[in-house]
């Protein structure tokens, strides 16, 4: 091999790392915009943080199947109350798995509430979360959310368990 | 094109790509580093996240201007009996986007206080938050941060709207 | 120098920038994985992000050297009681310095229990960390971690000043 072809497979190798860490960021983004998205109201938002055919459990509530299901929740009766009474759905970074063109990860979310009587908020659930993402031609996408309240319920809080462990009633 | 001239051009992209990163990276670490100076009453470094004469407002008690007001509200008497009593001021890695030397984002605050009596902590504040940051010879310093309390007041959740979106109330 | 050594003198800084960027995100992952691993009462894979002889202590019960200690307390009576009730641990991404090997961090804990009876979740601690971790010929782990209540204690909340400052009552 020459010293160009040398260099340039050491840069090939570089831009195979930069892209690695730009899918993690990118990922980590994406996770950052759900709660902006829904606290202010913004379905339309929030819907296409989502492949168009993405779905979103809240267990044992909601089971959304597609961008409209999202936005239509956003937009509906429930949600409007939540936020006009003052809440917060905050999300931390996940732990995030890259398999080429596709992701999978796992995180938290508060979901916590004003009290304007007490003047304070509290914490109405504090949740587990397993995402799966697509690379899609706009960039990565969330194909897949599962978000199940850590009430002690088994089935929920395997959901956090590393990748590749098999869990306790569930087929790997 | 040499084949030389080709690789070059290919390297000054990755830099671009890899300074984008780095942008991201060091701004969500500012973000980072300012809960533990407050929660840690080291005033003077809680200034220096901000430029010299960056603004910071808390809602609706606080409007600081420059590090001197900055500095002054973590050594001040209301909050020195804060981090004596016991607090957290705990912020999310917040969506971060990137223009130039500029930079915008959303995220939220948590500001909880110890409960002696019960044990525990309560939820004082759960907070959207605002930001803009400059790229300074020194590193990236917030040149903007406002912080209000989710209380269903719509001025603030309309804060964690997306970039570009035309808000209720809120001229573009 | 020739054109092509230049050229390879900016692909090795490159190199190094994006190391750096490596570290910062292989850091925050690992970090991102502690919740998960104990909330799921995996404490084989709690433990595997300690290096063999990692310390962990959960100021002021628990005093844990070594992986075999921190796996005992994710198995343990305790920890499976409180999973079994219903709990989250939810670190926030810390602020990371590296320094070549070894990295050094402060960020925050939070350790959520669920009250079945009221249907809601308390704040049982808010806690001050900091963390070491050191690169290792599987990848970054942790060397040590210190966890404190932010309870007033003047020790604790010194734990979250920069570093570099000299703090009252800790020898730099």
């Amino acid at each position: 091999m020459s010293e160009l072809e040398e260099l340039r497979a050491t840069v090939d190798l570089l831009a195979a790392r930069v892209r690695a860490l730009e899918d993690q960021a990118e990922i980590a983004q994406l996770v950052a915009e759900y709660g902006p998205a829904v606290d202010s109201g913004s379905g339309d938002a929030a819907a296409a943080l989502w492949t168009e055919d993405g779905t979103f459990d809240a267990i044992p509530h909601l089971r959304m199947r597609g961008r409209g299901d999202i936005a239509a929740m956003v937009h509906g009766a429930g949600h409007q109350s939540l936020i006009h009474g003052g809440c917060g759905h905050i999300l931390t970074t996940p732990h995030i798995v890259v398999d080429g063109d596709q992701a999978s990860g796992r995180g938290y979310a508060f979901h916590v509430r004003w009290d304007p009587d007490a003047g304070r908020f509290w914490l109405f659930r504090v949740s587990a979360n397993t995402w799966r993402w697509v690379r899609t031609a706009q960039g990565w996408r969330i194909s897949e959310r599962i978000n199940a309240n850590l009430d002690g319920t088994q089935e929920h809080r395997d959901m956090l368990a590393p990748p590749g462990r098999t869990m306790k009633g569930i087929t790997p």
